[in-house]
């Protein structure tokens, strides 16, 4: 009888204490919310990145302006430390306009809109005019063969399929031809690839990206375009009257030898355990047409702004908090595989990473890659997003950078925003400030330090405790 | 034990009955999504009402030909019935563009950019030059008394809370100064009235919408604009500065008698209780300035997809599914009214409305307006939405046009998309085709599509008859 008193009692407290907890949760993810809403940086540090520096690619002058700028604003503060993490970055650049044609037998020239992919060699400096030959994607390569390949500009006009949700789930049933699409029409003896834009918007606007040659002798190389959407259905339709028809394209761009450049840091001491840090971050590179505001100086704002939050809010937290903006996601991952080689060595202790990257949208959730005990952990912490309409924590996938960080303990998380009009800006010149909405934007950065806010409280101690005892 | 093996033998069949239901159920909606977006119609039905026709203020001559374009169109999907349904509407012009400026003692004119609210007198022909009194809201009035408000023009200026995640809620903590300032105002012997655009943003564009002037006689009436957020801010810091500022401006409403408009309305008859109806549908009418892409666009092409999707998928409805689409939800609700008005007459058994009247966007959810048990059976259905990431069902407001059919029986529904953006473009010249993103329409309407699907299977008899016990 005394004993079970003793366990009501205790049972009763720990009920007490995790009802307060809880309330008091609420009531920081309220303070979190509000000033995120009501005087976020977010914003207006978009704003800059976008229209004051712009398109940031690596290696470029604009990225180098971004760096400055970021850690000059992190400095301001008032972090605990803040610097700058040197990382070689590859160097490509555009040259002059792409220029690019169709043309039917004694018929007129026909303009289409075309952007050499990210890390594509020139064409000759004549240009490229060849015939066409539209496949659905590298799988139909073989079926043609050498015979019907050679010299001819291949043609990738798979689209991304329409009835998914998911619009990063169509990208990626799609983003093989424009990754692999050059080198593997080459081994074919193709002349050159034009690749239909990762949208599912129908208009001008070519959607550039990474691709890679892979180990392409580089005198095999062959170049490789995006061509727009509404182009690549005219292209179509034109080969659908006219097979015979030439394709044209002329562009230079160049890769250069790599250059140094930089990951921007910084950080919150732990006042109780500052050696378990908790990553939160973006990328600062982004594509050089558009001001890359969703990709992914919406990721790097708003990573700044959970920093920032914590600061304003006067939480200090238990473990270091640190902010981390990645250089060059887009064409090469240095960036990310530079901080998990220092973090290695350092044999620091990460027990949480998060990265925004997937656009400045309304937030509504997290992908998570964990061990099922983490997960569920995170999953208990549901119901204090409900006010915020914040309700999709799955496991999957986090984000690019952070992902050299996996090694089955620390746990990696991805913010995921609504993402159906992500595309239609991802990689172009679409994609600039104006597409951003403020209040999205600031929820977004506000979901993000509400996380953070929980793991840096609650961590995930009880679980490796847990993982222990099971060896 | 007989007993036994017959109850385990029945629960098993109705396990396998329930399990077989909810699978087909699934099937159906993945139907319905990819036929919504693979092969949807409301985007190209919503480019000729944004595009081909434009803002349809009750009334006026295209809100005729918002009539006759919805009407051939729901007769070319081959329904069992279209008709139209006349009510009488108010009719309102704006005239010329407003014009108005600030100008201090001897400086210069800075012009400023309003528009008039619904229903608004105009100003005297010369226009109308006064002192400003700002206020955050009518409750102020008494505060300043007819002493200080006399010959003045009020300025409200309470701003949308940026706080509250529904902005909705926002809307509705502020809209009472655009619908009833007028009045107030006039009561303390205002001169006239500008009131602050309700959206978060800020920006040029002013925000129109309903005023009423109550039990005003006609010769007290003033006049009464919005002003856009930049400018209410501008305006506000001027009279920090000069609180002796004149404030002018002109413009040239004009109120008419009521003219004859139409509800638009089609139906698929139920295959097994036609006598049941369920509603869909969205206003036909919108504001003058902007084509009314989101208000009330989204939702007439939503509502009239619903039933093509219905014909497209062949599903045959047990119940009569009708499309309504709504005349002169914006200064009036003349329409809501009447269609509640004729099926009461008529002795018509609604069992289910749903409206869309809340942009264009992301679909969330649904706010509901059920007894507890009829809203319990609609949350049941939640995870057949978990794929689509609809996820919040909550009791809730309906929408405007549907609210007179409520009688204690008739479940009512709103479409929740997400309401970020929404208040950007509400009621303002940036209400156009192009704010509107083709997936996220398109998502609501096989989201709608859906619900409707389960309610007409399911419909609420089992509740009523609960309902009946209970009496």
């Amino acid at each position: 009888m005394k004993k079970a008193i003793v366990l009501l009692v205790v049972l009763f407290s720990l009920n007490v204490s995790a009802q307060q907890d809880s309330e008091q949760d609420s009531l920081n993810l309220r303070k979190i919310y509000d000033l995120a809403l009501l005087q976020g940086k977010s914003y207006d540090w978009l704003d800059h990145l976008s229209n004051k520096i712009g398109g940031r690619l690596s290696g470029s002058v604009n990225a180098q302006r971004a760096v400055d700028y970021t850690k000059a604003e992190l400095e301001n503060l008032g972090l605990d430390r803040v610097w700058l993490q040197p990382v070689m970055v590859p160097k490509w650049t555009r040259g002059n306009p792409e220029y690019a044609y169709i043309q039917t037998q004694g018929g007129p020239t026909n303009t289409v809109n075309i952007l050499a992919l990210g890390g594509s060699v020139a064409t000759p400096d004549a240009g490229l005019r060849a015939k066409v030959l539209e496949v659905q994607g590298i799988e139909q390569l073989e079926h043609y063969g050498r015979k019907e390949i050679e010299g001819k500009i291949i043609f990738y006009n798979r689209p991304m399929r329409a009835d998914l949700i998911h619009t990063f789930e169509a990208y990626g049933g799609c983003v093989d031809q424009r990754y692999s699409g050059a080198a593997e029409a080459a081994k074919y003896g193709a002349a050159g690839v034009i690749v239909r834009s990762l949208t599912h918007k129908i208009d001008d606007h070519p959607h550039t990206g990474s691709m890679s040659y892979g180990e392409l002798p580089v005198n095999k190389r062959i170049p490789a375009a995006a061509i727009s959407t509404k182009d690549a259905e005219y292209l179509s339709s034109m080969l659908k009257l006219n097979p015979d028809l030439d394709f044209y394209y002329k562009m230079n761009p160049r890769n250069f030898e790599d250059v140094e450049s930089f990951n921007v840091i910084g950080e919150i001491k732990g006042s109780e355990r500052p050696d378990e840090i908790i990553v939160v971050g973006g990328h600062l590179d982004s594509w050089d047409v558009g001001d890359g505001a969703h990709d992914d100086g919406a990721g790097v704002v708003q990573s700044m702004e959970v920093v920032r939050l914590f600061k304003e809010a006067g939480i200090r937290p238990k473990r270091t908090i640190r902010v981390v903006l990645f250089m060059n996601e887009e064409n090469g991952l240095r960036g990310g595989n530079k901080y998990a080689e220092v973090a290695k060595k350092n044999k620091e202790n990460h027990i949480f990473a998060l990265e925004s990257d997937a656009g400045g949208f309304t937030p509504r959730g997290f992908s998570i890659d964990a061990r099922e005990s983490q997960f569920q952990k995170i999953k208990s912490w549901e119901p204090l997003f409900k006010p915020y309409l914040v309700h999709y924590f799955e496991k999957g996938g986090s984000g690019a950078d952070i992902s050299p960080l996996k090694n089955g303990s620390t746990v990696l998380a991805g913010l995921r925003p609504d993402s159906q009009r992500y595309f239609d800006y991802h990689h172009a010149a679409t994609d600039t400030f104006d597409a951003v909405n403020k209040r999205e934007l600031e929820l977004g950065a506000a979901t993000m330090a509400s996380f953070i806010y929980l793991v840096d409280k609650y961590g995930f101690d009880d679980i490796k405790n847990e993982a222990d005892i099971l060896k």
